[in-house]
């Protein structure tokens, strides 16, 4: 089931026609505004297939008389050769959204896809890979939204969903036992995370009752250790530089999750291209 | 000297804070309101530097009592452990900024260091590498500011700023000089650049005397025959999916310019990271 | 301490001050331009004080250049007389401004005094009075932010900060169980509170683990109950049309928490008024 | 007959779903996307409804396929169990758009009720009961609106709309009389009000041809002495914290207009709610 | 006095930079960033100067540092040669900011200048020239504050704040009489103004005691008995189509107002020009 | 076939509808809700009509119920009498509407009205003529579109999409040659313009091989000689204060572009009215 849509896409989708658009486009100009074509959006890579609000929208927004006929589901497999979407109307309309409409698919579609990947990694265990809050600019609930169309899931939305309590914050409360005590009475309906650094702060962490403890770059068998101290009480998440290999072997320790900033600030773009029929 | 700043960047970096900040920043608020720190900020990577004018205006938006100093120059070379800006002021304020002005910084540093990593590839000869329309979305005036930081250059912006004439549009017009005559009439002041598919149509193209001509998936021998038949008249712009290795040997052919989608439409973050002294 | 403040209540102002201001204050123009004035604005009620933050962002987009010295904190208490605030300069200025700052402190301090009352009626017990999402359509985060003031504490902002499982979303799940474990699968850092409707399902929600449970409309000695079956396992939640009188004795049972609609969706103005020296 | 919509009113309605939806309806997850319902929203409280135009561009923006069928016209009476509108479709749509249609419907149905109750009260005179622009911040027009749905009248706007000379205008510009009088010059077609403390002031402002004069904070048997000295030449309006007891004694003196901060300063929250059939 | 200024003309200066300087001003890459120029802003033309407000908010906004020192005042005669400001600063931000100065400038001026030559000629009688509705589209406010410095009067800004009925309303209502009466009764607070064709639908007007009465296209013979048939009751306003030789002859009948759609319909841009020192 | 329409001409109808709905049309009450009327718009001017695609977008945000039917083209002659468009449904819509259609239809009909007559004058040369950014503030996308519906053609759309070399930049380059040099380095599709004073300078910019020369305030015999010494290798453009009798002798001498602040920074608005049928 595709996760939830964040409201007001379309303010999103204005600024990116906007950018792209702007004052007209003027090579458009060469064609008669009456010509119709009819188009089809081809992968050229494997991946995963996210985007199709933004799609929609970017057409709604161009031309609400274009004809859209989806030929994939948010979240199916993508391969080369295979059809996306068809779309027939105003051949200046369609060409003036096209740019938009791939940019948006090929950065959300990198997105999925590399979520997917990892998590195809670390299916045979229990843990659940999560994002981050590196994350392109202006892109972060798009993205958040892809990553869970790729099989990942979220960490906090931003600064306001959830606590994250770092070095700093520990500092200013007087230790863990006191922040966490301090976060769960200031939002009682928000989860509290703190950022340990070692095996004796994970320790006043769950005696603190916290819900989650973020190992900060913990080694691997520094996890394991964890993992048996903690013993199921609390939430555990391995975080830190963590790369491909080595994550396979702390997803095996039985850590419950592990966040991967790379699944959000990198993007490798799927290759998509408009076949005009 | 770097190049000109798009005009309102304070709307892209205030959407960018909403995103992140939005409600506001839950777990500052175990820190006293009058508490002050100072931090810096630290490359753990080698690259090229690029996003200062972003990182000033999320400064001033969240904070501008905010005292930043900044050790590095746009453009300058990034390595592991330099400090690049130290930044004092209410520890609350420059923990909600932290990872709006890190996100703009690693994306926009990536696309530089993208960029100075092609033109370092072809230094020896006299092509001009440029970027293309597949940005990421919301990031394109940015990241096409990061390229030219990084020592490549801007195709067009968007749709507006320049014509450039494809199989459809010729169709439209019934041949290559008819649309480039077109074109050349409707926009005195914008340059016309023309898709070509082979020799043939490069001649139609010279005739017709468009500016740039686009030498669509030309086979590199193709491309050397095109720059010979051109003989210096117009400009010419290799294009088409070009990956590093033949990227050089196109650019030896002694073609004007070689376009990659690459440049802008991934990214490998630079890796970058607050210390608080 | 005061909370956290939303980002871009510049917004918010300036969307108020367009509505009072418009296309100019007529009458200000009887005043000469460079005519500058001494104001003081007093409470004439009893209360607990809200709102600096929004009242100075008013003055900053008015006029920067007015003295505004502030002679009460956030959260002090309001008594007949008291001034609240000096502002000297333009006198244009000051009365344009006038009007959306007292409806802003007028709104909020009613609010937090709100707040404050109910949560004096509990203070011998040990139970959180929480705000809800009615709220005065488009104040939600100033509101909230006014709860806190007063001495209450924030359910969620949103829709997207914190899950709340009521009848509809639990059929649809197949039970309590399943719902709970779904929305814990969804998000690993949002907490999740069920609505459930007697002990029965109170029982289902504790197996299920459940971050908060809401007692719906349930009688004081149910709830009592409740808090006795629960045994301080889950956190509860106390919801439903609760009267102040009866929300004493619920108060008592040990319930974690008690929500309240009227500290948002009603709102009772503090008297405030500017006094010209 | 309804009185006019102020033009853009999707602009609020978008911050007011930003507000609450924002990032995503998390719960709205656990239901199956093609999942439809009927619900129908009842009152619980006696009132006079008002808001449609506010719910449906809510409804219009959340889910543009909703079918939504009013049973009940704007400005009619509420009565606990009657059914206002039956909507049908998306079951995550109408949860998602359910708390920002409520908010709006029990903020604008309590102006109207509260304004219904007050206008009842004077009904055996000939008094006209006004508003202010003591109003909620950002919802002005929607309160003024809500205000004349319920049979009283709007004063100004803002202040752009009407003059309303007090104290330090008169100062500035030497008198009432020359007050007026310049005012009357500056803005020819708009009207004139001048705030009086007294008799004397009274007879001024009769003499300059004010077009209404704000008797201020005027004893009632103060305002049957203007009433009777003004002898029908100025439209009078008594002003300045009147309550329902003494408003009818005022009403009956024969004064035009009575204007009441309390219909929108504060807010009284009719009770609404969603049933799923 | 300088007229009131609307609030927000922040808005439309963000939008009036965007319009022109875009995704950035190319040619400004040719000056060094660190270079700075001094230059003075001269008039080519006579007329009366306006627009001041507007120009500082395209400097503040363009570069708050720049150095900016006016010669004249708003309002004030302008002749050729004459310096209106002498700027200071970044060469590239004063490049950057010059066109939408001028552009505002040479527009409003424009404004001032004609309004200043209209009110001229009617100056020996007690005529007042108002503007109209016919506007440059999206300058409605800055256009009317321009008339004010020329000397003449702004009818009403919109269609929110004064009534304005004409032959189509008068049919809803069934005749002049109710129409008048029932927007009295609508808005007290707003002025009635009334379109009539001839002597005897003025007679009703003055029996329905309209604040102002529009005589629509009435031949100048009978404005003048419209003005002794009125014998100064009401406010009588000429209308429709009215060129400057016959407006004199108007204005001599004795007529209260003459609305002019050429002081803001039509535009004759005062030529300005900016000097490098 | 028209030119293309820049993205967004959404957010200027909705500032334009702001600015004259604002809180809502009060006369419109005085007209029953459901009534309905049938109207048409008719010109009383001879001319160029421009102008429908935001007339559409009005009448599309005032009330999308509405029924429009065109009766001229865009780009057609108009004529005293002469019926535009045929609008029906609710009349409290229309007369909302009206004035901001008009407003718009009027402006922009009158460039293009102005365009077709320069356009006319040189239609025995080979001219083009050209606007410049000498436009209405907020109209530079819409008016440059109205100059191309007329007939002339666009300069630059503002400071982004070409180079325009002027004194400041080539002192600040040393020298024509270098600064020509340097713009073409920069930006290889933006095409390059240079302002010179005399034919010496006009020599070093056909060296330097610029796109486009301005002769900047040029005596006609100059450009003749201009013309000459050119020989067709570059396009020449005569600006600056052309009048149109010396600009058909300019013409008449060959030059490729005249470029005229006229068309775009006057206005004689076109005289346009509704009638109701």
């Amino acid at each position: 089931m595709p996760p939830t849509i964040p409201f007001d896409i379309a303010k999103l989708v204005t600024f990116c026609l906007q950018e792209d658009v702007g004052t007209g486009d003027i090579t458009a100009e060469l064609i008669p505004i009456d010509k119709t074509i009819s188009v089809k959006l081809i992968s050229k890579d494997n991946g995963i297939f996210c985007g199709r609000p933004w799609a929609d929208e970017i057409f709604q927004q161009v031309d609400s008389s274009l004809t859209v006929n989806w030929n994939i589901e948010e979240g199916a497999e993508l391969y080369p050769g295979q059809t996306l979407v068809q779309i027939a109307g105003s051949a200046r309309s369609i060409l003036t959204a096209e740019r938009t409409v791939l940019n948006f698919l090929q950065t959300l579609s990198a997105v999925s896809t590399m979520s997917q990947h990892y998590a195809s990694l670390v299916r045979h265990t229990t843990v659940k890979l999560l994002d981050t809050r590196k994350t392109l600019p202006s892109l972060r609930s798009a993205q958040k939204y892809a990553v869970r169309i790729g099989g990942c899931f979220n960490h906090r939305m931003g600064l306001f969903d959830a606590f994250l309590i770092k070095e700093n914050h520990i500092a200013a409360c007087g230790g863990i036992d006191a922040a966490v005590s301090k976060a769960k009475a200031l939002y009682p309906n928000k989860s509290v995370e703190i950022e340990v650094q070692n095996l004796n702060e994970l320790e006043l962490a769950i005696s603190a009752e916290a819900d989650i403890v973020m190992l900060d770059n913990f080694e691997c068998s520094n996890i394991l250790k964890a993992v048996k101290l903690n013993g199921g009480r609390l939430k555990l998440e391995a975080s830190g530089g963590i790369e491909a290999d080595i994550m396979v072997s702390i997803a095996e320790t039985g850590v419950d999750y592990i966040s991967l900033g790379a699944l959000t600030k990198n993007c490798q773009a799927i290759d998509l291209s408009l076949l005009i029929e």
